[in-house]
């Protein structure tokens, strides 16, 4: 319908997750109409993003420099290894300031029916970083899902056989701004079960 | 939180509509798992669109030849003019096929409250169209919204002035997979004061 070079672009643009074919046209047109230096600037920053990110040997996790910040920040306790499933999680989990620790990237979770399988994860090169490393804890940060206790499953029978090493997972609870009324059966179990006692000092 | 070539892509592309903060990273982080080539084609995809996209001096719409393929095909009618809006109406309009003439894109509505006022749309032009071509027909394709209603107004009353052009808007009445109990009362009105006559040949 389009000439070729703005329906290369609508091709390009709806292949991207969560952009159809229409948001897809929506964003080209947005794009004619801006100043083209603007399209220089974006085209840029891919490039730029494609050459200088790297994958972190040690975590997995992207990174601009090898190791990572965090992998080579000497502040960080390695001894705690936060295991997500993705590079995005990281990001979310370092935004609470919290987590003194460092992080390993599985790459995905545990999923046949989408064809992955434990082989598939990085799990191989965590057991390698603890083997090598005096780790003292992991913790466990994947989807309170199907996928997510499936994976964390099998890491936990997987990392069982290091008795020295303190397996968590992350806190099952409502969330905040939740409503009890409205919250659904499997967090109100796992709010009451998980339930902390009130220091009344 | 990223480091600084993630950021500026995430920056970057939560400028665009309908892609909040949250939408970008994801893309971003997509478009760090697919193979270099990709990232390299997509960079190339919006600097050739745009490199070969340009505005037709005729009816204003996108294009990558001047003047436009539309505008200069001899079988399509240039006695008839329809007015669009936006050049994604026209490629909607294209796709049914059944339009013989030619467009002229507004490049928007009459909406004071975002200060979009009629100097600011392609009034002129199309009233130079009209002055220097042998115009028949114009038809009105704004949206059926306030906007749309208020620019199809403005553009009655400045056209009526040349009493030798048949001025139409399209048709109003229920979209196709409408269900008559569930639409609205504007759009049955719409449909009830439209009705056309069944041949019974």
């Amino acid at each position: 319908m389009y000439q070729s070079a703005i329906q290369n672009l609508i091709n390009r643009l709806s292949r991207l997750p969560s952009i159809g074919p229409k948001t897809a046209e929506r964003l080209v047109f947005y794009l004619l109409k801006r100043p083209p230096e603007e399209l220089d600037q974006l085209a840029t920053a891919i490039i730029n993003a494609k050459n200088a990110v790297k994958v972190c040997p040690s975590c997995f996790n992207f990174s601009e420099s090898i190791p990572c910040p965090i992998c080579s920040d000497p502040r960080r306790d390695h001894s705690m290894i936060c295991v997500v499933s993705k590079p995005q999680d990281i990001a979310s989990l370092e935004k609470t300031g919290s987590f003194p620790g460092v992080y390993h990237v599985l790459g995905g979770n545990i999923n046949p029916l989408e064809n992955s399988f434990p082989e598939d994860l990085r799990i191989n090169q965590l057991l390698m970083r603890i083997k090598n490393h005096n780790v003292r804890e992991i913790i466990l940060a994947l989807n309170p899902d199907m996928e997510g206790e499936t994976t964390s499953l099998f890491l936990i029978n997987t990392l069982k056989q290091n008795p020295e090493i303190n397996i968590t997972k992350l806190a099952r609870g409502l969330p905040m701004g939740a409503d009890v009324e409205y919250a659904d059966e499997v967090t109100l179990e796992n709010a009451l079960r998980g339930r902390q006692k009130i220091n009344l000092n």
